[in-house]
């Protein structure tokens, strides 16, 4: 396809596409002639993966690239999915504290897990958690491996759908449904979460209400 | 206490704390003399709270003016949440697909849970479901479901853990609380998710892998 039906295609303008191509987030297509280039599905996924990085889950330009230089260089499934994993988590700014990573540690080693030693997630949950301290609200033991139980099904349905679903060519699409999926996921997971938190705090604040005002009202 | 306890106990410096006190985030203290004032336990939470906001949440310091003035103005333990929980939910942007709200009113009343219409948390919904949907990764109804159902456990033992903690005074405390625990556990919350993802994504690529390359060799 040409320029203006990738254009169309992927819902980005051509001189958006034109920036991709000279910043190298998108490889060139094939020369067709001197001024002109044929695009095929790849691009059509890879541009759309960008928008997704982009807009949706609202990754700077340079983290896009270090993502997609981890798709790319990847050699099998699970490395190729380690790495834009590893580069989504960001660069590492503080240093936990040694109290936060045993925690951490201890969580792995109940629930069956193993993350190679300085892995940025093991990392980012033990800053959190660090960050929980220092406000003055801990989350103890007990509740750290509540949730890592509780997250169990859900992370295994994601893991399970990428692998089953079809896909065209491999491995590409997959690290691209994978880190769609852990990224853009990441929204409904935490908004489900303060809409049930939002109904249980309410029936404990008082048990006789029975909605919103504005819901008991319409229907009066 | 003067100011340079409250420094010390908030772990803010001087300069700092006056710019929170002239932007109206930090009630003034009470005038002792003309040009000094003393400051008590309301003050040093109320900078903790700020701090978590702002350094640990990432909140701009417009949106932490919000979530405060919605935490003063309540008349109730869940008024106030609420009122928190809305501004933390952000402006509006753009709307989302009725085909999206619909799927969130079904999956509200599945779980026999309510909102009021329009409700920022269901519109934060929805609007992540469409951007699933438009970088071809839809989440379909039994996948929505099936989290929301996953994410009860976590969202009571919340609710319950802020109802139950001991408090010096009541609202005010209590909504901080739920403010922190509903803002600084999300990384906790994303962090478990995608360390279990991590190791279940491992599992199905290679039965046979049992750890990271790394922990492998360690162990020879």
């Amino acid at each position: 396809m040409w320029m203006a039906e990738l254009a169309a295609r992927s819902g980005l303008s051509v001189p958006t596409i034109k920036f991709y191509l000279r910043e190298g987030l998108l490889p060139a297509g094939a020369a067709s002639g001197a001024t002109r280039a044929s695009y095929d599905e790849t691009h059509v996924r890879r541009l759309r993966l960008i928008r997704a990085l982009t807009d949706v889950a609202g990754l700077r330009l340079e983290t896009v690239h270090q993502v997609l230089d981890g798709i790319d260089g990847a050699g099998s499934w699970h490395e190729a999915v380690g790495a834009a994993h590893t580069r989504l988590a960001g660069p590492a700014t503080e240093a936990p504290s040694s109290a936060a990573l045993a925690l951490v540690d201890q969580m792995l080693e109940l629930q069956g897990w193993q993350l190679a030693p300085g892995h940025p997630y093991a990392l980012a949950l033990a800053r959190a958690l660090d960050a929980l301290e220092q406000v003055g609200h801990p989350l103890n033991d007990h509740k750290l491996f509540f949730n890592a139980n509780a997250l169990r099904p859900i992370a295994m349905q994601e893991v399970l759908d990428v692998h089953s679903d079809e896909h065209g060519d491999a491995i590409e699409a997959d690290v691209e449904a994978a880190v769609i999926g852990t990224l853009l996921t990441e929204p409904v997971i935490l908004a489900l979460r303060r809409i049930a938190q939002e109904n249980f705090s309410r029936g404990l604040d008082d048990p006789e209400d029975d909605g919103p005002a504005d819901m008991r009202m319409s229907r009066k």
